[in-house]
């Protein structure tokens, strides 16, 4: 448990951080907010995990330590190069953290589930970047070709850090595979990831 | 009005985003969260004034976009190298901008003068930045040398982009030189403001 909490509690502090920098990408004001806004509710969502974390007794540093070298070498190797880019991975990278937390919500204690369920991606934010997307893409087609590559590497990128972690964190990985079913269950909870990923992809038109 | 609001909910706006990206100069998590949270603050801040300006029928964009340049370039122009200069910069500055805010804040009708005031920096926030450099300065008087030289730059800085935004937007200088009194009113007021500047220098021993 302490393990998730760590992972979860790291990822919205360099959530936050990275999306405050990715604001500056955006093309007016408006927008630059609204990345800004986005950026601020990861931050109250790594106060309440740490939080947590300071009355199960642990230091909410200590259980942060070991996640700082692969986060951080995720978000390097998918560092936005424009505003869509950065909206993509918004919409794509929080879409299935968000999934995969859901899923693991079910594993946790009441209580530790229903704050990691909590601490999820208001919807309006997703609504925000697709309806970005949507435009950006209507407005140009060609776009639709590097997004849709943009996001595949995303993904990629995504499970092959979600790898690392899982190699190294052999009790975090004890706690998903014994909660997710020893035999397939593991199998079927990535096939309900990307099942749900595929969704997303598919109404922006990126799945071609 | 619109044009001091305006000028609050940039440097809201952009105080977060320099925040946010000098938060990885911290030594430890602890302390990069804790600068993600006063980051956060900002934007909080920057939401309320955002949704005072709309209420008052001003769309928050156009009033921002006048600040846009000054405040960039006066970030640009004191981006801080390591933690201290971060913690410096954020104790420094948000103290003169609290107090200058404190002084328009009486300037303006009571709704948008309390407003001000709500917006001013938690002063937890400053106590943090406090202890941290007198910490840093116990453990190494040498810092005490480089850091008061980083203050004063900071604040030769924020006069001289405070002075371009003054010739700039004439009628927020009319507000404020208004407010303060015609005759050596805005004297007084940069006077009371370096008064301030300096009992926080003093209580870090950075006036020497």
């Amino acid at each position: 448990m302490v393990e998730l909490l760590g992972l979860v509690a790291f990822g919205e502090l360099l959530a936050f951080e990275r999306m405050a920098r990715d604001a500056a990408l955006a093309p007016d004001l408006r927008r630059r907010a609204m990345l800004g806004e986005m950026a601020a509710v990861e931050v109250d969502g790594y106060q309440r995990v740490a939080a947590r974390l300071a009355e199960h007794g642990v230091d909410p540093q200590a259980a942060m330590v070991p996640y700082v070298r692969p986060v951080e070498e995720y978000h390097d190797a998918t560092e936005p190069k424009d505003w869509l880019e950065a909206l993509t991975k918004v919409y794509v990278g929080d879409g299935i953290a968000d999934d995969f937390l859901a899923e693991v919500a079910a594993l946790l204690d009441p209580a530790d589930g229903d704050l990691v369920r909590q601490v999820l991606h208001d919807g309006r934010y997703a609504a925000f970047a697709e309806a970005e997307l949507r435009a950006a893409i209507e407005a140009d087609p060609k776009v639709a070709n590097r997004l849709s590559m943009w996001a595949r590497r995303l993904v990629g990128e995504t499970l092959s850090h979600a790898q690392r972690v899982a190699a190294e964190r052999a009790s975090l990985t004890e706690l998903i595979v014994a909660g997710a079913g020893r035999d397939d269950g593991v199998q079927k909870l990535f096939q309900r990831l990307t099942t749900a990923h595929s969704a997303r992809m598919n109404a922006l038109d990126l799945n071609n």
